[in-house]
């Protein structure tokens, strides 16, 4: 399974999430994370993640089956980066 | 075909970014816009972005087939919104 989560949550809380994402997934911006993921460290993740985040923190989680169905592409800093996944 | 876009830019240009993309997309989340957009809006609004945008800015879009092809979990705030695209 292919991920992009993202996430907007209180300042207080945004190096523990950002560590927590870290485990799991690749930062490619400011609160934004994407990667390759299976079902059983993706239920860790969200467990690790729950005990963090309050109710005015928000995390979405985007799933796809495969990197494949994905087309991406980056404007201004990093568009070098711009590809086909 | 169905998009999310995030950005990462300049305080200064934060409000130009979001009016740009508020007319092509729907905002979910700081800094994240999803929805359907044919070739042609999606053209028009990366015209426009680069019209606006600098190099230090980062914007990322990730292009989809179809809604279909993506299920959203949200966590936190709006977790009530969770659905299956």
């Amino acid at each position: 399974m292919y991920v992009i989560l993202v996430y907007d949550v209180n300042e207080k809380r945004v190096n523990k999430v950002l560590n927590i994402c870290r485990k799991y997934l690749t930062w490619i911006q400011r609160s934004v994370f994407e990667g390759e993921i299976t079902e059983g460290k993706l239920y860790l993740l969200k467990n690790e993640l729950k005990k963090v985040i309050k109710d005015d923190d928000m995390v979405i989680i985007f799933k796809l089956d495969g990197k494949f169905l994905v087309e991406k592409e980056v404007m201004g800093k990093g568009s070098a980066d711009t590809n086909v996944l």
